[in-house]
């Protein structure tokens, strides 16, 4: 079985992106051999899903003429094209008060607007000037006039990479400052997963840029060397395990089930009676469908209900092995299954069925990321080691390589990303060459095992939250968040407020 | 007169790059409207010119396979051309003996290695191994097969940019030390005048590949907004005043004089008669060669004899005024001119005339360097004030971009290298985001004008010399060595000899 090598490409990005996936199945994505080709099945069970986006998220749009490649003078790079942000100035302070920006990830801005709360949040403190800035190629940023003309092939595809996107919020960040006549407005940046990565990336390389980075659940971390290729599905793994032995065991050996009932008829007949699946959907979905249950449920282990990838309950691993544990439709392991699917695909109880595809890829993420992920975003996240919740998947990184060279047709580049950013003995490196960034990681999160984990300076700092999961410290606030959630995100607002007090003396500037 | 809008752009370039102007012209520069399109004519009085190489400068040459893109995945950025490197390893240590890196500058990798004497005589005392590496697009590392085709046109000549050679340095310099086993070598990194710049942002943009870096006389603030843009020749205009006011009278006034002579037959025939021209070459010469002569000796003002850009004596500039205020020739203002120019073009005596062109551009480094010039490295060294030592030119940046303009016909980007490199605000930015660069400036260099001439912190240091001229701690060393400049080495040394105890208890080696 390769499908974690097919299925585990755009993990980061789909759930970063709150790909809404509901009662209805993450079906095609294991029957795909190139990972770029792999496809989420990307599902909204209700037609207004779980984003349910609060009051004080209000922006105006704009559109900055960006160019199309900033590092050569061909004259094609000259072109352009209209780069989204969203906006709210109602809290700014002008002039000299500081302009918090979010480095957009792999999909349409409006997800990271309406789901970072932390930012909204700290404006009124702070009398910040929000501004979130779409990746190019995600969204309405996309170059050559069309999306369709945009990913139409390589070489227009070609200028989908992370150095121009950071080079992107550089020169838009510039522009933007210019035209307020606010040059020395401080910036701080902020991102989560791999918009993480990019605001931890622009604080090391424009410094003069902005004056400070918060990288939550940014893997910078989780490349080939660097990373443990198994320590992904592991933390999963350990997850499940951490709830319940006998949740993570029935996990463990239902894929052989699974795969035995899948192969004749009376087993996929009795998939049917306990799974009543969609129109259109059929049992083969299911491990697909469990799969991606896991795993994003794991990430998403959120201590409060939430709205991000779908609507889930409070803590949903453990929800998941409490109907595991404690099934209600029966003792058989599909049965379990059945109910674990049902905490993750239909928590409000609105589907009546399993696998209801509707929408492919409503953000327009999957053409982006793929490519992304197959050039030089290549993450460890691909092996699944013996005796896993997940079925095993022997690490094989000249598969993986030879997959993304069949897709793309370019030989992928996975020494690139630490040649230009480091990583690598990144402590001794860093501790004298940056300063002011917070690295924010639960170790719930799989994600956390191509993070920051240590402390590397005195401004060089990694949060690290035993009970956390992915970048947790940036969505809304509520009243029912745990004492240390609270006090992470209080330790964060302190840390910026001192990066602030830092600049305003180091300048001069009466703050 | 806009000549030197026209003539300037090339300076930072033949400067470092052993020009060769000796007794024949530099004459066609003015003559083109455009800096593009504009040529230094580039002369060697005698078949084996000044640079006489010391017996130690003993390399090996290789060559590097590089991709001629590193920020874009558009197919053609995978293709590769040799990337020509020069290498000794005589006294290299081994596994953890440093790794000196030259950041190669706008011409042929040679002229630097055999210029850089400083690098060869630390050599044996870190136990360190030499690389000069070439800059993209000059000598013989040059894209898509030949000169010709590389400078075809702008889609050709596009791929010539510096973040393009910073990145060229960085995976060449990775790819070495994998291939030596060598990991855990330290690298630190020199440069001169452009190749200065290149070092100091190899090193804040690169830290993880080099520990430290020597940024001789790099004008890394000699941009628009930053730098004074008449500083440049407020500088050399200075630097005669200083020996003698009336020696910058009589040239401040020559001007008017020999415009006058050129615009009539009578005033030509006493120019005939004064300087004796070469076969080819005419009076129209003399103002270019005249120029030429001031500035480079005005950068090249170096405390022994010497053979950088033509063969001169110790102290040129006091020679000049000393030939110019007690000429042997006559008292008029030509004589005195004349015997000006003999310092400059005929110091070895063995030229029999003026203006004897040979080689024009023996180093293959106008085509690239003008193409920087008009793109992106916009430098700062256009205007002249009246009572200058050259003709006045007020500073007029419209007009210098619409000459870019015309010439490449792209516009050109003066904001862009400020945007990826920084430099507004340099103190602040770099003291909380970089280390270990030392600044060497001399005063009376030219391009001390776009220098860090301040310590930026503890470990980013400005060596500033009232005497010193350009790079002139880069060169080999002399008996005859001014003391200041001989401790300006040790001091560079001692630092050197800092960055790698520091580096070797970081990483817990025994050094």
């Amino acid at each position: 079985m390769e499908r974690h090598i097919i299925v585990l490409l755009s993990l980061l990005l789909c759930l970063i992106l709150s790909c809404h996936v509901s009662a209805a199945g993450a079906t095609a994505k294991r029957r795909y051999s190139s990972p770029l080709s792999r496809r989420h099945r990307v599902i909204t069970a209700e037609a207004a899903p779980a984003t349910r986006v609060p009051a004080m998220v209000r922006y105006e749009t704009r559109y900055y003429t960006q160019r199309l490649d900033h590092f050569n003078a061909a004259p094609v790079s000259y072109s352009t094209f209209p780069q989204r942000y969203l906006v709210n100035g109602t809290y700014w302070g002008g002039k000299t008060a500081p302009v918090f920006v979010y480095a957009g990830n792999e999909g349409s801005i409006e997800l990271f607007t309406n789901n970072t709360g932390f930012m909204w949040e700290l404006a009124p403190r702070f009398r910040a000037m929000l501004v979130f800035i779409e990746h190019r190629y995600y969204g309405r940023s996309v170059p050559f006039g069309s999306e369709e003309a945009a990913f139409k092939n390589a070489s227009t595809m070609g200028y989908l990479s992370t150095t121009q996107a950071v080079a992107d919020f550089a020169t838009l960040v510039q522009s933007l400052k210019a035209n307020l006549s606010a040059p020395a407005a401080p910036v701080v940046v902020f991102g989560g997963s791999y918009g993480g990565m990019l605001a931890a990336w622009m604080r090391m390389k424009y410094p003069h840029v902005v004056i400070g980075a918060v990288a939550s659940s940014a893997p910078i971390l989780g490349f080939y060397g660097m990373a443990d290729p198994y320590a992904f599905y592991d933390i999963i793994s350990n997850d499940f395990k951490s709830e319940s032995k006998n949740c993570h065991d029935v996990l463990m050996n239902s894929w052989k089930e699974l795969d035995n009932a899948l192969s004749n008829d009376a087993g996929r007949a009795q998939l049917n009676r306990t799974f009543k699946m969609c129109r259109g959907s059929t049992v083969e979905a299911i491990p697909d469908m469990l799969d991606t249950a896991i795993v994003y449920s794991a990430m998403t282990d959120y201590p409060t209900e939430s709205g991000f990838l779908t609507h889930l309950p409070a803590y949903p691993v453990k929800e998941i092995c409490r109907a595991i544990d404690h099934p209600k439709s029966g003792k058989d392991t599909f049965s379990r299954i059945k109910d674990a699917l049902t905490v993750y695909y239909n928590y409000t109880g609105n589907a009546h069925c399993f696998g209801d595809a509707s929408e492919d890829d409503p953000y327009g993420m999957f053409n982006g990321w793929d490519w992304q992920a197959c050039t030089e975003m290549i993450l460890m996240s691909y092996g699944v080691r013996n005796r896993s919740v997940l079925p095993p998947e022997p690490f094989n990184f000249t598969k993986l390589l030879d997959g993304c060279r069949a897709s793309t047709g370019l030989p992928p580049r996975p020494y690139w990303i630490p040649t230009e950013f480091g990583g690598f003995d990144i402590a001794n490196v860093l501790k004298r060459s940056a300063s002011n960034i917070i690295f924010f990681n639960g170790l719930r999160d799989p994600w956390s095992s191509g993070g920051v984990l240590k402390d590397i300076s005195r401004s060089i700092l990694a949060l690290v939250e035993p009970k956390g999961s992915h970048h947790v410290d940036l969505r809304f606030s509520s009243k029912d968040d745990p004492h240390w959630l609270k006090q992470v995100r209080e330790k964060e607002t302190r840390i910026i407020a001192h990066w602030l007090n830092q600049y305003y003396k180091d300048e001069a500037i009466k703050s």
